[in-house]
């Protein structure tokens, strides 16, 4: 089997920008090749577009756009977790030997259809976000007497890290007490504690380890792969307080590579709302169960940026399709000693946690030097 | 690398009904559980839905419904190629180790956004396909002198065979005369030179070498595959009278496979119009350029249905995202033995060829006993 490298990347500002999504493709693709060292068009085998717009043949236009004639080529989308499946389905062509250099390119608009969970009928009117997340907060601070003030720090912590990102929407510091006072959405939800829709693309190259020193002398390697869906409709959680399917995801992508919580150096963990970042440390092992908010705290007083370094997804946005791409671009700089001012000390390996719907599916990925 | 094959396969009836996305999805694969021996849902590993539908989290959905709880789960999307292109990300997750068994279901409603190019631009105002295949018919016409008659005869062949075919949209016998006095919608074509759009779903069970004999005594290997993309829109095709991306597919997926054309005993061919069959069997060489029409008019004089013997796109309806693997599931049928009327005498040796949008993409498969 060969082994998959990361070797490229570009990303676009996220912003809220009324963007036709060609665009935003073809921005985070153009930064991709101005990036990358003797990269090609003709060497391209496939060309991947995860978003949740509902343009069609956008890989298509994507190639013909930038000069690619590939061989795969596809829109993926599974809501907010298609960046990272894209990854998945890129590392197995390269993987499988269908394919030698891959490009993902994800990308949203401000008014992603994603947003709104339109199919379930079991949620009644609550099809926006906010009815989950709000379930999730009042379960979780309730089960393990969590306060409002310590959720408030995720919000505090990752808008501090977001203003060493240049890409990041929200380039401003925010206190608990802001977090607190800012707008309620509902009991349990403020609209601090909220990744804020926005406009943005991420691109990625990944290559076989026969070309992979052809594009850089840092290729950071895809080493653990997990993913799990459990549901599609909130009712069929069995809790509200963990999140099952980023469990079973981090199980399947620490055996594979061969790691375990205490391995990872710097990780990016999908916090679409406060309640969700401790809540996916706890369910990745990283923490016994409602003791991920210590964590949180501990990270906070430090000042030590290994979770969310690029501010997560309440700091830097969350435009769907490009989110799991733009974490795993961050985890790669990590790794790579080219994080700038968000750099997290000897990081070695690290991990990308993404996921949809209330976690009803859920990605992990461990990245390695 | 592990071997890839099919294992199992359902579908429902082509129609013009007006069923929810969800529920041709649901009804396809229950007919693959109900004719696949020992499947449970906790072996499937990866769950893919190939549609243009807009709805979102589509594999998720089918996989609550279906009581599966897949690892990978997504949507695919490449307009009329879409069930090609799950199939071959399935079988690089198979063979890439990362999955054992994976569910593949296309589905489409018979007003899928897809059917309109809205996205190129260069079309002006021609954006519904007739026009692509209207200059693809005058241009292949006119070169390889072609006549109108001849044309016809893809039309009456493919209606002959998809009388066979119970799953087929249309279910009667058609006339060189019905089809050149039916309705003109352009200079160059027919209403009856056209597939029709309708409602249908097709699922596709993929399994690993080391588990495959679990569900059949026949499995069906997957030998060959080439895909190639070459643009999006129209007007950048070279030729209007030959499909270059399905010459590049055919050469990689003969190349693979180890044969060549003169080895194939069946096949599938993307026929959306009736250009389009004689002009595929020439681009991907079964025949020099402007021959393919006379390899059409001997299988309709002989009565040899080894060209879309389930009717193809035009006898069999075309429900864009269902029908890469429709096809897929023909030739795996065919292969079996188990075509009953249909059947191909001695067939060892299968094609599909698929494509989308005036063949500026396409993807060609072997497969094989």
């Amino acid at each position: 089997m060969l082994k998959v490298a990361i070797v490229g990347y570009g990303q676009t500002k996220f912003s809220k920008d009324d963007l036709k999504i060609e665009s935003v493709l073809m921005r985070s693709t153009k930064n991709l090749f101005d990036s990358t060292s003797n990269l090609n068009q003709k060497d391209i085998d496939a060309v991947l577009v995860s978003t949740n717009n509902n343009s069609k043949y956008l890989s298509a236009i994507l190639s013909e756009m930038t000069g690619i004639r590939p061989k795969i080529s596809h829109t993926i989308e599974s809501l907010c977790n298609s960046g990272t499946n894209s990854i998945v389905s890129a590392y197995s062509y390269i993987a499988s030997g269908l394919a030698e250099l891959v490009l993902i390119s994800g990308a949203e608009r401000y008014d992603s259809p994603g947003q709104i969970l339109e199919w379930d009928n079991l949620r009644g009117e609550f099809k926006h976000p906010i009815f989950w997340a709000s379930i999730f907060s009042k379960s979780y601070k309730r089960k393990y007497s969590v306060t409002d003030e310590e959720l408030a720090l995720v919000s505090v912590k990752n808008h501090r890290q977001s203003i060493n990102n240049p890409n990041a929407f929200s380039q401003k510091l925010v206190s608990i007490e802001d977090v607190l006072n800012s707008k309620k959405l509902t009991d349990d939800l403020r609209i601090l504690d909220c990744s804020r829709p926005c406009t943005g693309g991420a691109s990625i190259l990944l290559a076989s380890e026969n070309i992979c020193k052809t594009f850089t002398d840092n290729p950071i390697w895809i080493t653990g792969i997990g993913q799990k869906t459990t549901s599609a409709s909130f009712t069929k959680n069995t809790t509200f307080d963990n999140m099952e399917s980023t469990k079973q995801a981090a199980l399947s992508a620490f055996q594979m590579s061969k790691h375990e919580p205490k391995d990872i150096d710097v990780m990016e963990v999908h916090d679409a709302f406060s309640v969700c970042e401790p809540m996916a440390l706890d369910s990745m092992g990283f923490t016994k169960q409602g003791e991920g908010i210590e964590m949180v705290k501990e990270a906070y007083l430090t000042e030590n940026s290994k979770i969310n370094p690029r501010g997560g997804l309440i700091g830097s946005g969350h435009p769907l399709g490009a989110t799991g791409i733009s974490q795993t671009i961050e985890i790669t700089q990590q790794l790579q000693s080219k994080a700038g001012k968000r750099q997290v000390n000897n990081a070695k390996i690290g991990l990308i946690h993404n996921m949809a719907a209330a976690a009803t599916s859920s990605t992990v990925l461990v990245l390695e030097k």
